[in-house]
């Protein structure tokens, strides 16, 4: 069962709010971390659009970064000194969002993890494809999907 | 051949800034508008991230407001009373960005505006599927691909 502590999310927090500063912009805070995933949060004010609700870049940014911290405390907790990145990923808009929001990445399946860190072990690099969304009113109204790399610095370069 | 004047370049610049306010965090600007396409740039230093290369999620906007952009100055420059979304998008970072960037939406091939139009026209509702990119050195380093839906205040909700 994977499990971070707190001073793991903390160092999250300040990894997000120092390398990527847009986030400040958006509003990004770190909601939660259970059995079902990792939940990154953002309020509605910032990201707000011309129909008064949010933006689809900033829910693509908060969901992009739900998996990207996601494997940033994978391989932090197992102190390998990896850089992660995303390569592709798709997007579904179904419904509005109104208010502020959560994009929960889904935590991976059993034995995905092990599999990833395997690779990664072996190969200087890893691929891992994880999946999040964001809900309102128990509905999932943003459906996003990215493949993400993650790259130790004694693997060759793509 | 499509052609939009100042003046109605100087409305979009307007919208974005006043309607989506994350875009004046982005740095978001119109760079040109010829038949190659719409381009909007936006600078790197508010949009670096933790490899000192643009984050994903500001690329990803940028990308979404560029085809957004390109379909607000069809139905604004036609005057028609619309509202244009992104319905869904897929996007592959293939190289890092490592500088101020731009990102282009390509014009619609011929008669895909015509048809969107008599879409729009007819149903009151319409969707064009438009590709973005953005390159550095003249190599594509972001390939985008994002439908957009344009709905008028007399259509049915989705």
């Amino acid at each position: 069962m994977l499990t971070f502590t707190t001073n793991q999310l903390d160092a999250l927090r300040a990894t997000l709010a120092n390398e990527i500063p847009i986030s400040n912009s958006i509003g990004l805070a770190i909601a939660s971390f259970d059995q079902n995933g990792l939940t990154l949060s953002a309020p509605l004010a910032p990201n707000i659009n011309h129909k008064d609700t949010a933006f689809a870049g900033s829910l693509n940014a908060v969901l992009t970064l739900a998996g990207w911290s996601m494997l940033w405390l994978i391989v932090y907790t197992e102190a390998i000194p990896a850089k992660v990145v995303i390569q592709d990923s798709t997007i579904r808009y179904l419904r509005p969002v109104t208010r502020d929001f959560c994009a929960r990445c889904r935590m991976p399946k059993p034995g995905e993890i092990e599999r990833f860190l395997l690779m990664l072990c072996r190969k200087g690099r890893a691929r891992l494809e994880l999946q999040a969304e964001i809900a309102e009113d128990g509905t999932i109204a943003v459906a996003f999907s990215g493949r993400y790399v993650v790259q130790t610095p004694r693997a060759d370069p793509f």
